[in-house]
């Protein structure tokens, strides 16, 4: 076996092109092998075996630096890098994560998560090399739909200035996590159809030198390539034909479904490849789900209402299926989270009705447009912000805990939780109805939840929280997802200490109910407050402002303003003092003192 | 004079070409005559009288509607659209602002500021038109350098796959503010070059229709581009050739100094322009050009620093003069602040010395870039954000109050708030010495001042506040610029209520010093907290929330969370009690509770 000789990329160096080729297939199987078991990024990964094997033969790595987009087709860059063990040895599985990490290994130069960074952190390095007298070429891999992102266009339009040495390696394999949107891609689509010869060649009109590989899963071919533009001395572009999900099956059939995969059995897959889909299955019991649907029934009667996604429309309730129900109503931007931000906004000023559904992490990408082409417009756009949560992604690149103090300090902008399913409906139903506020709705995340009472309809007023269950003493708020951890806490302090506490629900994290705030005052000495996310900037700390200079006490419990990485949800917690145990101890103390 | 004679567009369809362009003469004499009295945006305004005459003479707004980008350049649209006596009363030069404006006109559809947004904006309206049955063209007007930024690339990317009616108009005048950055431009220059025929062309490349005016300030022209691509069934760009500054001599000479100006004497300016320059004159007093002073003196001595700006290089003290002597220790990356971040990250990461000079409206641009690209990477780049204050700019699309809740708020970074020149300097000089943190510095803003003591030279301990006076029973926290308000604050206090109060510098935005502020339990009842910027997730809700389970009480003081617009300083700081004389009243009801 040869990628059992392998510790690092001058081993690779050693073998003959007939090697390298058995050497990808074996990189191949244990790929397949770990995916099966623990999961993981697949088709982006299967598609760029070849890539990778022939960028450490040509070049030398850590000297020659090679910055992955995304990263999450890093897999076969580490198996060369030193950490093989981590793809071959079951019980190591976890030693590695799933990007770009500079505290494994010399060979990975950032942390890297979200898309389209890959051109500009490069073109950072290779400024640096050239500031402080350095050699090596500066790679940048970027592929995956990131193309469309604006940073990597802004990295391209400055690479097209540079007088140095930087390789972009575009790897073009068709898709982004689905289907890939953007005139560009068409621009991709007419290079591959004429072997990189058509004259219309955005990378050109950008100022970039330009390669195009037809064979990007041939190694030879692409050891050719990058031994062509090696130690170049000014930046080149080489645009790789790849197959995304190369060498197992059903990632090449349905690429959108196999970008990322839970474990799976290979067997099981392999044979159900060839049963008839059925599409028609019954609505699972998953927000994303039961949203899409909702706003399917509406658009059938509303024609204004369109949703919109940039790149991620599975985790937003929309699958393929659900999308040719859409039609002209769904439409995804490519990953492009600025222009759907003012593309929302113009569609709402222009009487149409958008529901932009983004992830908490990504929407992070849109600050700008938040602030500037959506709320200083007031246009009535409304947001649907997934996953944000402590308990969702846990990856350093792909925390859903900033989110509150993102949106809720932008004038104009009214931010909702809701705590069940049947208020999110209904505050998604106001959304769409109102003219006057752009809206965002922090989609609770996990289990569904149902209320057991009716839900206001109307959220005109704003900034109304609902005291749900009145008492004295301690009043706790919480929101949205952390509002069950509220009625536990509230469980709990009555069986252990009697006190009978007051339970609100805040509905609204952009503002603060100054009025039922002060009521609290004759009865109340203890206010907590229990925010599902980081508290640095959060809805706790207006709590703590508003009675600042008042007698009242304010427990704010959310996360610490820390980057953590693939943590122990329930340790996260406990670190933070967030279980109802801790925050029931913590009242009872503060109540003595 | 028919410039008197337009109410509104219809009167302008009513004109003869030949009339037409004697209206443009009195539009520009007009603007002249304005910005010599009362200042604004120059050069954009000069150089596209005649694409406004067109546009409006070709199409019919409001139905058909324009959307401007950044907006600077609307002062023509503004003339022609029921304003005109804003620029030609003197006694009404404040009736409108200085970028488009939706409370102005419905001839307005969005309240614009930051570049790049026009395109994503417009095909909103668009696709809104759509779904809502509705009718008309819609135009986007994009130039002066904001094609570069990322919104804008996306936002032409997304129009490349668009099947319906969408106009975008590339003005293109060979400026940004400074000279254009980015190999984009390159191939702006050869279709230029080529009258448009050059077979790479971005726009196309983009999946975009195509269309060449070269004579971009002749009417004639431009009635008969616009009249071809009216009411397309496909997005189609017209890219017009303009000179930036037309018809003032000053302004197409020096383009860059006459983009925006302050108000003039036109007969002097003209006198002036044939004296030779002296470039050589004294450094001004000027936080801006005092640091840039600093840093050009370092790079003389260590190669690894490179300052960046991201198409402003004036307001952070590199006019070209001090571009020159920076030589490629300079870089512009033109209008792409996402882009910039990044590119510091990674020169940081090479062992580069990055300096990223910024505005504090324009960083929210870059927010993700912040968290993933730097700060996860924890990478020693170093931020200046200059204007951070409430008494900087004042129109509502140029804020620069939301800088503290945005950069605070992230991991890992390092935010610091000098309070003289000579500490600023300092600070710079250690977030360059030091490897570990990434280090924004929120430059001072207004009058220079001085310390009267030493300051510190090393920051490595963070989050250490520094007690400047010890006093009792109050202590103020002034941050920043903010720090000599503290100052007044505690004379005045001491004069009316001999209350001798602590007064703190405390240097880090970015973090608590818990074991400072426990110290002051012993002997102060109240602490006040003074910022220079909205409070909403800013600083004071942290010293809030460290004393809110204790009996200490907090008065945080910073600006509401509101998109204030074109407001009086003196009025916005009265009205959130941020007068000396107010917040001693506070401290001193509150001091008898």
């Amino acid at each position: 076996m040869y990628l059992e000789t392998i510790n690092s990329p001058a081993d690779v160096k050693k073998l003959a092109v007939a090697e390298l080729e058995a050497l990808c297939g074996e990189m191949r199987t244990a790929l397949i092998t770990k995916l099966s078991k623990h999961g993981g990024h697949c088709g982006p990964n299967l598609g760029i075996v070849e890539a990778t094997v022939a960028l450490h033969y040509v070049f030398s790595s850590p000297e020659d630096k090679i910055v992955w987009d995304v990263s999450h087709q890093s897999y076969p860059h580490k198996m060369l890098t030193g950490r093989r063990e981590a793809f071959l040895d079951p019980g190591r599985y976890d030693e590695v994560s799933g990007y770009s990490e500079t505290r494994e290994s010399p060979h990975d130069h950032f942390v890297i998560g979200h898309t389209s960074t890959s051109v500009s952190l490069a073109a950072g390095l290779a400024k640096g090399r050239d500031l402080t007298g350095g050699k090596g070429n500066v790679i940048a891999v970027i592929g995956d739909g990131s193309l469309s992102g604006g940073e990597a266009l802004e990295g391209l339009d400055f690479a097209g200035e540079m007088r140095s040495n930087l390789i972009i390696v575009v790897n073009d394999n068709q898709m982004s996590i689905a289907e890939n949107h953007g005139g560009l891609y068409q621009n991709l689509e007419a290079l591959r159809r004429t072997g990189g010869q058509c004259p219309l060649n955005l990378f050109k009109a950008m100022g970039l030198d330009y390669l195009y590989v037809a064979e990007g899963n041939d190694v030879g071919r692409l050891i050719e390539a990058f031994r062509s533009v090696k130690d170049t001395s000014h930046p080149t572009v080489v645009h790789i034909n790849t197959l995304k999900g190369k060498g197992f099956e059903p990632a090449m059939r349905d690429k959108e479904a196999w970008h990322y995969c839970a474990p799976f059995d290979p067997e099981q897959v392999l044979k159900a490849m060839d049963a008839p889909k059925n599409e028609s299955k019954p609505v699972p019991e998953d927000y994303a789900a039961l949203t899409a649907e909702y706003l399917l029934s509406r658009m059938r009667e509303d024609k204004r209402i369109v949703a919109i996604t940039s790149g991620t429309p599975d985790p937003i309730g929309f699958p393929p299926v659900r999308r040719r129900r859409a039609g002209s109503q769904f439409v995804d931007v490519g990953i492009a989270e600025e222009h759907a931000v003012a593309l929302a906004s113009g569609i709402a000023k222009a009487g149409g009705k958008p529901v932009y559904g983004v992830l908490s992490t990504f929407l992070q990408r849109a600050y700008d447009q938040l602030s500037q082409d959506l709320c200083i417009n007031r246009n009535p756009a409304v947001l649907l912000v997934y996953w944000g949560s402590l308990s969702s992604m846990n990856d350093v690149t792909h925390l859903c805990h900033f989110d509150i103090p993102l949106l809720s300090n932008i004038p104009n902008m009214v931010y909702l939780a809701p705590t069940s399913l049947e208020e999110h409906l209904a505050m998604l139903a106001w959304a769409l109805r109102q003219g006057e506020h752009p809206v965002a709705i922090r989609v609770p995340f996990g289990k569904v939840r149902h209320s057991l009472e009716p839900v206001d309809s109307d959220y005109s007023e704003l900034n109304r929280y609902k005291v749900v269950h009145s008492g004295s003493q301690v009043a706790v708020i919480g929101v949205g997802s952390f509002f069950r951890l509220g009625q536990e806490v509230c469980a709990l302090l009555k069986e252990q200490s009697g006190v009978e506490a007051t339970l609100i629900n805040p509905r609204f994290i952009s503002g603060v109910d100054g009025e039922l705030l002060d009521s609290l005052q004759s009865d109340h000495q203890l206010v907590v407050s229990l925010e599902d996310g980081v508290s640095a900037g959060g809805f706790g700390e207006k709590i703590a402002r508003h009675y600042s200079t008042t007698g009242m006490r304010v427990l704010v419990r959310g996360a610490r303003k820390e980057f953590a990485d693939r943590y122990d949800v329930s340790e996260l917690l406990k670190a933070n003092r967030l279980t109802r145990g801790q925050i029931v101890e913590d009242i009872v103390r503060l109540l003595g003192e």
